[in-house]
């Protein structure tokens, strides 16, 4: 390519024509257009997309390129995220690969209880069945689908894990969770069941 | 390749063509159609080949590029992933380099079993084979696999681990999982098999 | 291309022209050049940007390529963050590709609050209150949104956890939390509340 | 390049040819064409090395690019890989640089055993020895390098640690692992050998 | 592009020449030259840029690329820092896309002290602010900014967490930490404030 | 580039000729020789130096790009590691930027021994020189640097670590080190002197 | 450019050259030299200025692209590092972008001591000059700078750390930090200054 280009600036200088610096003054600026237009047309069409395809819009929770936030402006060129801390992030559309939208349908609230090993866990489903019931008479406007118990997810060192689920309108999941996580420990102490402390069985020996 | 670029505005531009307005307008131009058109174009083909080559369609669970969930549409240019917390990941298909699907055959149920130093190895094995029988008996719509007691795959610090397989139909593995837990617990519980909590041999010395 | 380099190099040699001295001198120059102005033109645009969009200014405590601090100055080609402890960021814009700036709204204090199982909760909660609403009265003046206690964050191993969440005009909310906290251990220990320390049961066993 | 692309417009549509819409669709067309053949001709000759180096073929377990599976199908573009666990990776061959493959040659068998500092090690050594030959007496069909006690790989804060190595077909050394950890339980219980459990030594202070 | 090399190829070919063994030793020459100025350009660009904006000079600790150290020398190609512990640091300018300066202002001394739970927390932060004043006073030369507690920014699991913060010339403040460190150990010490160990709850099970 | 492309498929479909059909075929023929070069190319160059530069040959334990064994085969397109572990690693030899060849001269052996705090310090060095004298004695036809206590390489929490360092010839190491660490586990019983379980002190308080 | 490629072929193949033959072969030629001659000039040019400036020379122990080693070889193409564990880094010169060197100039020894809260710092700082006193001393000939008590850099959970710093020719900064540390060890002893464990405040209550 740069032989055409000092072919071209010795024929041209030979003619006269102080070439050197109108390329220099010319080729930054060419450089200057192609780059800008470049970032520019990138960042606009995947905004264009984005738009188009409606991949998220002002107001829903978005998660991407590492950082989440309430969506305050989609613009073609750059979107603005308003994180919960309240931090604003500005990103250029050119770098949105993938997007995860926290707005489009049911949110899943889960809540993981730990139960002591001594425990009954018949008694302990059918108590946190009657709370997720009781959950979901209270909150019926935000719940989409039933608090359910599903299993037991471990066997852990000192404890049985058992999963709660159920399914709210976008954003609400979170509330759910704390509402079922502050009945189950008051539920569990009126009914004398243990959320229990890491155990160790300890061996002495004396020296 | 500039130098033409500039040859081509010197000449140009001797004979009294005002080059450099329509060449900024007509390079933006330009290079949008090319980069949209190069981006779509990948997105499409990478999207012909997963529809083609039939690597997952909608109702699948699959995992790529580091999200996962069940797919709610495959389009040409994009793929929409609902993950299990509720989330719809928006993908390009142009980022789909590697795709794992989780409905293409069995799913393998797994449960590490922890018990105590103490306890007879033949006797757990016995017990717990007694378990995966009685699992395999209640729920052999969805297992196709028997589950099975593969061996002691840790000598652990505090516990002998052991390892129990089933292979399920696709994503029934959870449940089977949970249920053989479930079992595990009060089985040991009515045999009086130790789970044990971590142990520690302390050795005292006073000053 | 370089085939045309050679062809033209061959041609040119014949007809007694040292060539290839030429095009070293001039080829570096064309390099430097074509260098220096991307560069310079992709650090300038992303400059031109960051101002004409007013992505942060003079002033504003931003983050942007894992570092933070308040922006010192804001040029066309770098620009200078100071970090909290003195050092000093110098960043070509054109490394700035996303930013995020802490200035543009009100930002969130967060307080989590560890307290003993054995506490009665609803009665934790009403203290908190009371500790929200006494910082809220003597820091009006930067506090935009009163604190107030979200719920149950977490059933933790020792611990129950309690989230309070305040909104302060913009990097106010350090001093927030700091406050948030010191009265919430004056309170905790005049109310008798307990902050756990991690809790361990032992089994003991002696040889 | 684009120069030669406007030079030409603007010479083609001076003599009357809508060149510009020609264009997008035949740049479209061309774009697609190019880098469909670029990625399937990388897939195809990738492909075509790993079957003609014979990398790996169908059956054979094998990692790459951070996944792991069963062979279940080489094709020119895409290969197939089905995880233990039931998954099925889909991976397009050109993303394949390294291939690991688990079934050209004996696979190992490793154990590594935690014995009690109070233990006679020569005493432990002969013990395990005689497992190593307990179970290449019962396995001789699948083991192809009789189980050897290699010595002590580390001086742990609580344990010696032994290691013990095997030889066997491939994908069976995991059987005889477990195996030789089940025998290696069994016989230190009869022999009194102590697999111990974390020590520490503690010095009370009374306040 | 190759083709065109191929086609002149095949002409010069034709008429005589020794075309390949020219080409080969000329190309190898070209791209010598070529790499050679690329990344020599690249170099001194940015070492101009590092000087003429004066972004950090000889003497100065910075931090760029993932180390730190004096610069010893700022050429134009290369950039030399002396770590602390003496290791001598080699980068080529055109590797420095961030550069992170200590000696532009006043640099923070940071202490974090922990203190008991069972302190009084007024009485701990008038002591804090006596050491505060006595340090101001001792070095007033290095300090520019009076050491001063911030607040208490952690209810940690043992120990309440407070922090003090001064600004000092730079590089000074790693001994003003020290110092402080140093009294505040002190005047804990004879004013009877408790610098906790972790502490535990134990409970008790016997078997 | 593409300007050319169409408006020669312009011209020449002007003049009759199914240019498109023609060129598809034709252009991914071509793209599949350059692609095909291109990767053979650079894995039989990368190759060539390999072989002409002697970095490892047959029979040698190398690492490279993750991955570690001893090679077995060395192509001109593709190197094969077999693994420890049995794996056989099959990598193009253009992948491989830098290689770590275990083969080269002596490898060193290294044992570190965690020592009791109590102990007597000269007295724990002394013996174990004589540890090293007698491995010396035994195993002279491996060793090629006699092991040597080099220092105490930390003060520990609970222990005094000591450092021997021994060299040996290629992949003899693992096997002295082995021996090492038995016999000074033996000399250590023999002589009484203590390898330390962790330590701590433990201030009790009653509730 | 493909486009000029396929037309040259189009048109050479009417007039009956057998071009396509032609082209692969020297197509593939074509290619292994440029690519063997930028590589290879890579390598050599980053060679040449390791060499001109001198940025490492044989016998120095350097660190690179995450390896470190004494400097065995600095040819124009490959530079060889010997690590201390006798294996044999070979790395192309062209990978090489920042180097360490540890041999140009005076290496810092450094040692952290950890001394018990109920000590006196300063009897400890009186003691610990001592022995930077008498390290001193007994090593003139290869210490540069005295050891240093710096001060206190951390109030830890169980110890006040106190930090020595000496200044050693090259490569003998870890023989000084082993003697300092066994003379501290020595005479900490001696002088019965508390090395600290682990401390824990144990609260227990019985169930």
């Amino acid at each position: 390519m740069y032989s055409f280009f000092i072919a071209t600036i010795t024929i041209l200088d030979g003619i006269g024509i102080p070439i050197m610096a109108v390329l220099s003054a010319a080729g930054i600026l060419g450089l200057a257009v192609g780059f800008g237009a470049q970032n520019l047309v990138k960042d606009i069409i995947t905004g264009f997309f984005i738009l188009f395809e409606d991949q998220f819009s002002v107001g829903e929770y978005v998660e991407t390129q590492g950082v989440a936030g309430v969506v305050e402006e989609v613009g073609l060129r750059i979107t603005k995220l308003r994180d919960w801390d309240g931090k604003l992030h500005i990103i250029p559309n050119g770098n949105i690969t993938m997007v995860t939208n926290f707005h489009r349908g049911s949110m899943r609230a889960l809540v993981e209880v730990r139960v002591s090993y001594k425990e009954n866990i018949d008694r302990v489903l059918k108590v946190l069945e009657g709370v997720c019931k009781s959950v979901n008479d209270d909150y019926q406007t935000i719940i989409t689908t039933e608090p359910k118990v599903v299993g037991i997810t471990a066997l852990g060192q000192s404890e049985v894990v058992i999963r709660i689920v159920a399914k709210t309108i976008p954003m609400e999941h979170w509330g759910i969770e704390m509402e079922l996580r502050k009945r189950i420990k008051d539920t569990f102490e009126r009914e004398g069941i243990e959320i229990p402390y890491p155990h160790q069985v300890v061996i002495r020996k004396d020296v």
